[in-house]
């Protein structure tokens, strides 16, 4: 109890506000019900209850807890775990806010010794702290999470190492790859999102706590010791910035819209794919969806949640960004609700790699017809043209030469491959017979083993980039899990 | 039963899909989750009931229900009503949204008259009924709610029609106004979101039952029996449209936007009035908030939240038009993605006008406060100028005159109305002791009469014509409701 | 002239700003550079003029010009407009918007008569109106864009009434539908987006003049003489509102984002469509791109465009929507920023429905492709299910079955075509020889001849009531052209 | 020339498509209109030829050019340059992009060796190049303007560093700090924003050529080479990837998203504080504004214009993040229109910042204002709980203790600071005489030198660490330029 002797302290009655010394009277409902935020602030109440642990034994080591103190606040943090673990918390009207609702029940369970835990700090630091611990954890997951679909994008292209496809641009055929290349391209965007997340990770690995209101505390409190106990590697530098800061939630936020964005264009070619004038690939019975009215229907629903989200999640971005846009310091209530975009942004492409990972691994590719459309002779118009350019042609005369077979094979309704020699000879005297040898897609693969290309042993050094790659996310994300409270 | 005999028709046991003829085997459990959208559906339960009903009494017409048959589907919907109005609806795994989950109910309580019901029907149109019924709800809801507001608008300008403000461009005092003219900017504000929200309702009200998946039923089925039955006034008048289309949706969140930007403008500024520096308005401790760390603080929370939930309600519009764009025709699932910001924009700018109306009627404003700033002498420099323009000085001379005036007081430390006749003189000729009668704030209301300006008799004008904008917004509730099944 | 005797008015110098008799000194020339939005007031110069000239008149019918002060105004201005036109105003640094400018040039030309043109009028009010008859010309001039589209899309479905295509849900096949039928869908869409054009015209229609900074004037003005010779029909109601309100431009951006979006959705079926793998469309030469490396490209690039547009004009209506969030009464500069947005999404949205309209005038439909693909008997499943339903079958049972059969002949290698009666028969007693005779496309379409639906007599009537439409919006467009100053 | 023997290159005449041996006829001119995008081009001209010249020296190394050819294209490249420099390039109609009006010129100049630049390349490539350098050099131009304003912020802080202001939360005064402690939080957030652009930086940074349209290309080229005459450190890892990809440009939109938003966040800071009820700054005439209509206006628009501007690049996000969703890999013409947000997004924020130095360094701080609003008592009311806490009262009963006292106060029209030390006894018996010699600000802020506090040393320590980071800015932006092209 209290060195100011007998008095006792009351702490507020179920429901009272933390500040009922300074208003009089009651909450008007309505507004209790429209400021509350304790449906989002369930999404992170353990590190709530992990930053008050750590305050209360930096509290404990400058001497404002006795130990008996800080024992008896550890016991009633331990209880509220438990009760929050199996929804047995017994809330009351009155609790706005996760912080609030654990001060009373901590109060109720605990004495006098809970309600010195809120010694040296504000709700707006705490709500920071809380913020970035599960930002720093949200990242970590992601990138776990990406690490997976990458996986099993790299074992589908290593089934699929010699599948021809039509590379596309436009929608349009454009030359002869494979599908181990096309996949090898979705791994390297997913890339990239691990980079950026790491990235934003080391931004968000600060700690605010001991920034208080805005202006610290004038108690000797240690804001080192808690940031340590925290696995945070360093502590904001700048109390006012510390509370009106949410960069760190904007920009995992605009990792998450790039992931989701990534997730849509890979859902994107996966839906027009599985249409049945594509027919490249076809979803397991269990991955698809029928339709109520229509008994023959089979639909890659699941892509086209996946497209779709990724528009969610710019909405996440575009809410938090305005709602930040011409806030002046320090904290203001506005930053609340920067919130619940994102927990919505970062559980929606978390469930969204999940996704794709599940279904990445169970589509079926129909690699027969994927070869039949790639081995269409226009695609190789190219190598033709690149072929005259090895004879001397410049290349903007070979191209407008290859483009005048072209318009004479499609009059002629047939392929470019079935002009004869002599034709190729009138058109250009550098083309002849040799042409013919071109219309072999595999050759034209053979042909194309520059760093970064559809070569067949290029993508086999590929791979084994994406393979390094992942082992790589997936140690990050192995030490940044160790340092999480 | 049948015609087609004794053969007994089996619906799919619980759990099971409506399309398991189709599709072999179970869902996987990782898609279900996913995908399943029964969360958003008991947001609009009553509207897909109600269309049940409505396309039973249709079938009955048309005969493919008997009145048997109809009795049975018509006890199973009240009971189905009963559940989830009371929470105890007896979900299963595998019901994936509500138009499943009924059918799947009624199919357990009426037999095979509930596998009947989802005849001549898709989910296409269905879901696209629901949303239009569930839409024109709101959008009343939502004229009903702005009503409100300006009604408690309308009465606090009343209470304060003599009350001075300075009303202010660039937040830099400029001219005389009252707050009753202030506010009254704001119920036209409010009126155009009605006229938007009303013009909006007669967009989505065109019933679009009847185009089943996109091509309508080879059935006899009387969309217009549909229709009339659930208070549309027309039919959808293209079936892939019909079930294609969410304009109805975008439109109504884009009037929601504006509703929630119109109250982030109210709200900025009251929040700025109620800093110790401005002090016009003063929040009952009711409707403030405290600090959990500093003890003197109240807070005006509540108009932070309205100011940033506009910013929610722009990320919900850019979330459902990104998932819009670039759709095909007719049915995709990216369409269930535009549903949850449909359903969050509405709901959290119905709150937004609660509260608008509740804080509103109960803030205090100072308008002793308010008064000293329009009395600052400063902003009667442009009836000076026009006082100049009256005795023949070219208006742009005349403002260059007042201007350096102004500079001149400034300079001397004294307010403009503190210049002595002679200094006015020797600015200008034209420009005599009669300039001094001009520094009276009402004096310079008085002489702002014209149609829309700060006279007081016009601002009475200006009141009964909001009270009558006000009546006529009611009544257009009143029997738009009355339409609602 | 002036009472004030013999002084002579001195408009301030070339360059000099209006306000320099109260601001000392030059403004810095980075502000210059930064603040200045000539090259926006450029796209509505000849609204400023439109302006000008009703805001004289007015103040010569209130005696604050003189008849020889108004002609030589009129003569300014009439010589600024020239000068405008031929891109031949001699503009000097420090004109820092159209305004100041056109007030420089007339002082220059009319000397203190022009100098008078400013009275009782604020750049607030003269930039609103400016805006807003801008935009009822924008509005206008898409209704009429809009009608162009809708011309052509019933062009091309008269052209191919009888084109079987088939329609798609989730880009599966689904059921027969017809081009005609599937094009009239876009111009449904197209006439909600006339329809919400002309409902914010309504709300553009509303004369700011005479709102002033914010108050008004303290100058007998007659704001209903400007309404009038403006074309407008009503005038704004409050002063402070007039100057701060944008709501028209942001319902008018936001109608181009749903104009815009349709667009998309046309194109990405056109972009689809002209694959080789559907193969449904054929650019000619004049309108396909190609590429500068590979010679056998023949690219929609013109579809792509199309749609990516959607996605600047919904950037533009962010921007503007977000730039109005939590702005204070009145005017603010901000304001200044919504308007390139404004400008940008109505010139985007413009030129897109012009190529709209030349496209769709252009483009072949291969409608053998088409019927090809319409063709399939998958897509008459449901008819099979709905024809058991006649013979008494429950719906959701007949799905069932005719699942099972689709099912069964995809394992056998077959279409459900190929099924035999006795195969049927097996699997339902009501199924049986009669079932074959409903796999016919065009016997499909012609069981539906429900409203809306696809039946050929019904698309008649949808032709009808299409150039119905267009007649009625070109009707509108030439009502409100009539009235544009 | 070429070893086809006597047979002349012929070059297409000035203003056909490369592609005109493909596509018969001329490009519709609505479609050359609506597709071209040389305005935006003209934007990146240097580094496009940057490419080009580097690409012609790898087709040197590997014997496609003969050292003839390359010094003729050489030349020609520079003619062009300095045309372009001086804005006398010949265009002519039918120069769709800079890439194909510079081949164009360049094979007028250079004749058949021109006609050989875009040999193993494709505008696919080629454009993500130019892209990838304008970027590359636009990150690196906003960091440096970004250190700019920082350091006139330090400077401002060091001028300031005893200037007492009060510390908001909802803008409300909450506890005293200083005028240095805050702007340094602006500093830091700026900070973040130059970690994130170099972090955007080095994924920026891989070179795209190479990659043709999308599989390389069957001739022998040497990618690094040309990475390395570009000053990229990495060549893209996956050929269909490198056109695909637009991440680099939304990051750094993205970044700029973030830079505008904390510039929006000082400007509404610096617009309230102009205010004439706050009052604490005050703008030098030559950097305010006036009023066209109100004589004594001078209005701080500037930061209005940084304001608004935060959303303007917010749009340009969503615009090109929209239109990125859901494109299927390679290169779609949707890309080029992701290019001119990312232009104007770019060019924006570096005008901001530009503005921000130099405003930031022009205001005049009111410190005697400030000061007097910093001395208000009520401020240190937590001073006053912390107190207690160190007399052993638990800080939630020390919070409620003081609130009581506050409300007292309030209710006697008195400030904390006036209460008599037996008020504060019976408040409670731990509060006495030594409660009243808390109330001195500048004591309040001594007692806060922990870390991130606006204790006076702790302020000194944090502004070298300012400066720090700023040297450690320009040392970047030195060595990432060194290494531009």
């Amino acid at each position: 109890m209290s060195a100011a002797g007998g008095r006792r302290s009351r702490p507020p009655a179920g429901g009272a506000k933390a500040w009922h010394g300074r208003l009089a009277g009651r909450t008007a409902p309505g507004l209790e019900a429209y400021s509350h935020s304790l449906d989002q602030d369930l999404q992170y109440w353990r590190e709530d209850l992990a930053g008050s642990r750590a305050h209360a034994r930096m509290l404990r080591t400058i001497g404002i807890l006795s130990p008996a103190e800080l024992l008896s606040i550890e016991q009633g943090l331990t209880r509220i775990a438990a009760e929050l673990e199996a929804s047995r918390f017994p809330f009351v009207t009155g609790d706005e806010d996760i912080h609030m609702a654990v001060e009373r029940r901590l109060v109720e369970l605990a004495g006098a010794a809970g309600a010195k835990l809120h010694t040296a700090r504000s709700r707006n630091d705490q709500v920071a702290l809380d913020l970035r611990l599960f930002t720093r954890r949200a990242q970590v997951d992601l990138v776990a999470g990406i690490a997976e679909v990458q996986q099993v994008l790299v074992r589908r292209s290593r089934e699929h190492r010699q599948a021809l496809l039509p590379g596309y641009t436009h929608l349009q055929r454009a030359q002869p790859t494979t599908l181990a290349h096309h996949l090898l391209a979705h791994v390297e965007m997913l890339q990239r999102d691990c980079d950026r997340l790491l990235d934003a990770h080391r931004r968000t690995d600060a700690s605010p706590l001991g920034a208080g209101a805005l202006a610290g505390s004038s108690l000797p409190i240690d804001r080192d010791q808690v940031a340590r106990a925290l696995g945070f590697t360093q502590i904001a530098a700048n109390s006012l910035d510390a509370v009106a800061d949410r960069d760190f939630a904007l920009e995992t936020l605009f990792a998450c819209v790039l992931v989701a964005q990534h997730g849509s264009r890979l859902a994107e070619e996966m839906v027009i794919w599985a249409s049945a004038e594509f027919g490249f690939v076809d979803l397991p019975d269990a991955w698809a969806t029928g339709s109520s009215l229509m008994p023959q229907k089979k639909n890659p629903d699941v892509f086209e949640l996946l497209r779709a989200r990724a528009g969610r999640v710019l909405g996440d971005l575009v809410a938090a960004c305005t709602i930040l846009k011409a806030l002046p310091l320090a904290y203001n209530r506005d930053l609340q609700e920067a919130t619940p975009p994102l927990l919505d942004g970062v559980r929606v492409t978390a469930a969204g790699l999940a996704m794709l990972s599940a279904v990445m691994a169970a589509i079926r590719f129909d690699t027969e017809r994927m070869a039949e459309a790639a081995l269409d002779p226009q695609l190789l118009a190219t190598d033709v043209a690149e072929h005259l350019v090895r004879k001397g042609v410049p290349f903007r005369e070979a191209h407008t030469i290859v483009g005048r077979a072209v318009r004479a094979a499609l009059r002629r309704g047939v392929t470019l491959a079935d002009l004869e020699p002599s034709t190729w000879q009138r058109i250009h005297p550098a083309a002849g017979a040799d042409v013919l040898q071109l219309f072999d897609a595999r050759g034209a693969l053979r042909r194309r083993e520059l760093p970064g290309g559809p070569g067949p042993r290029t993508v086999g050094r590929a791979l084994q980039r994406a393979e390094l790659l992942i082992r790589r996310n997936r140690r990050q994300v192995e030490l940044l899990r160790a340092r999480l409270p």
